[in-house]
């Protein structure tokens, strides 16, 4: 198989950090990404380069292109954080297989992706190509924070964004692991397919008596671990309704609405506490082979049927300047891209 | 020395909690206390009565008594929760000797105190009266929320409320432990007197620049804990000024503002933390040799000057209803009650 010179990638037009806080959405491309060719990446020691067979997009990677991200951005580099391919050159025992991966030095989003070597994923054969371009972010993240739910000691926890592909995964956990899931939603219609998955107790913002009929669940159930990827004065109000020695674990921001702490006292009194998740961090401090373990479990539980990826589109890279926006809109699942 | 059935108490109205977060201001104590006779406590198995000399007032005890502290209030006992006194009976090898307590079982703003026998700290006998009467809340939170710093390994830390008397107590232990204290105020005339303490910086929450001038002090000197008393929107500000993996403690409540997370993502990108520090769960986990050793380090640094109790105040218990609350409106230092 012999490597191009040059390749499409949908490349960054800003270096660095915006300054602002808008949530990961996105209306048009234009301003942020451009479809060109550019130079196939080049792998040098300890990296991989990688023949992307399909790229995931994450909210995270919404971010990252706006500038909002716990990264900066490089300008003229290709986005795009996950992906599955075949690894075609490389510091590596793997080269001609197919791996799930995380790119470190070029992005997902373009026909060669490049990593470091280690973090290499060999897939099994029986993995679809969704999962596969799908098993880092939201699989390692969900399994990351439910460690921390099981820590807890608890029988239950919270979470909100609870329709989203993280949120179903962490919900399926729960219902395996017999922790019960509080899921939190906006829309009183994603109830029902969320309690079919293993909700135990659903709660919609949107509904006026939200904290009113909070009060009993969490009398009844005890939830200690509160993971919210929204970030906006619903999840406030939820943490300070939880019981003593509640955790509200942040790991995402799609609300802009800046939270108000409306009961600090119950930090002193009831030791509650504000904290947030980043896997980026979370993976330099695992060991190798928590690690392992968690990717081997991950790629059963979806080979099994345990969990799976649902698929809201998949776009090619060609279509995605004009197409993306709206695919990501969509929230019942996951978006694609296809080199 | 015989001990009368009668004593004079400053006996709360209330039970349990009010609800409300209003903060440690009181314009009239008629509605949450009442002066006068009551029963004198009597010691049971492990318990200590003891002749109350002088008693503090702490900010504490004005939440208390409001029912918004951690702990509810209970008809008819005498508030107070710090003194010292002469262990006049109980369960102690102590009986004849000065000591400093904290009222567990009958408050300290009456003639007579109940507590637990196993709490009571001896007084050297060159320890003022001052000191003694208030050498657990404010001296026992400073030195564990100094370890906190210690711990952080950083060479600065922030206080907030930096003029309170525990303010000054921090400023004291950053000065003699070479960790460069910032203090943040309200007014700007408190500065000098800060400085002469050992404040390395400090910030006034009513300039409008504040943050401005914060940014090069958190650029130069890196520090990682905010400990903080206030919980308003300039603590918040100048947590999300400070650097990666700052932890904001918070300890007291003074605004009744509920601050707003506006950056909330740092706690993903940046680990940064939000919780609370309160001494009487610290005093649970902390061992007995932890405790023997502050408090002789306590009492040490009083003796021989190191930090100083400012007094505003010393009211007559008979007095209190008409007086305290005028009393503990000043800034400068902290109040006394006097059986």
């Amino acid at each position: 198989m012999s490597t191009p010179e040059t390749m499409k990638a949908l490349v960054q037009l800003h270096d660095g950090y915006s300054g602002r806080q808008e949530g990961p959405v996105i209306d048009d491309l234009a301003p942020l990404l451009e479809y060109r060719e550019v130079p196939v990446p080049q792998p040098g020691p300890g990296q991989a380069l990688i023949k992307v067979d399909l790229a995931a997009v994450n909210p995270s990677d919404l971010h990252f292109i706006k500038g909002e991200y716990g990264q900066p951005r490089v300008k003229g580099a290709p986005a795009g954080f996950e992906g599955v391919g075949t690894v075609v050159a490389g510091d590596t025992p793997f080269v001609g297989q197919r791996v799930s991966f995380y790119a470190t030095h070029s992005g997902t989003w373009a026909d060669y992706a490049l990593t470091e070597a280690r973090g290499l994923i060999p897939c099994r054969p029986d993995l679809r190509a969704e999962d596969a371009a799908g098993l880092i972010v939201n699989p390692l993240t969900a399994s990351a924070m439910f460690d921390i739910v099981r820590d807890s000691g608890a029988d239950s926890f919270i979470l909100t964004a609870a329709g989203s592909q993280l949120g179903k995964l962490l919900i399926a956990l729960g219902r395996d692991y017999g922790i019960a899931p509080i899921a939190v939603v906006r829309r009183a219609q994603q109830g029902e397919m969320l309690r079919d998955l293993g909700a135990e107790e659903v709660l919609v913002t949107s509904d006026p008596e939200m904290l009113a009929k909070a009060a009993p669940i969490m009398k009844a159930r005890k939830p200690r671990i509160l993971l919210d990827a929204v970030g906006d004065q619903h999840t406030a109000d939820l943490f300070f309704a939880m019981p003593n020695r509640a955790r509200w674990v942040n790991y995402g921001k799609l609300s802009t609405e800046p939270p108000r702490l409306t009961q600090l006292g119950q930090l002193i009194f009831q030791h509650k506490k504000i904290e947030g998740f980043w896997l980026t961090e979370w993976m330099k401090t695992a060991s190798p082979e928590k690690l392992g373990a968690v990717i081997t479990e991950v790629q059963e539980r979806f080979v099994s049927g345990k969990c799976r990826t649902d698929v809201t589109a998949v776009v090619s890279l060609a279509d995605a300047m004009s197409e993306l926006p709206a695919a990501t809109k969509k929230l019942d699942g996951k978006v694609f891209l296809k080199p």
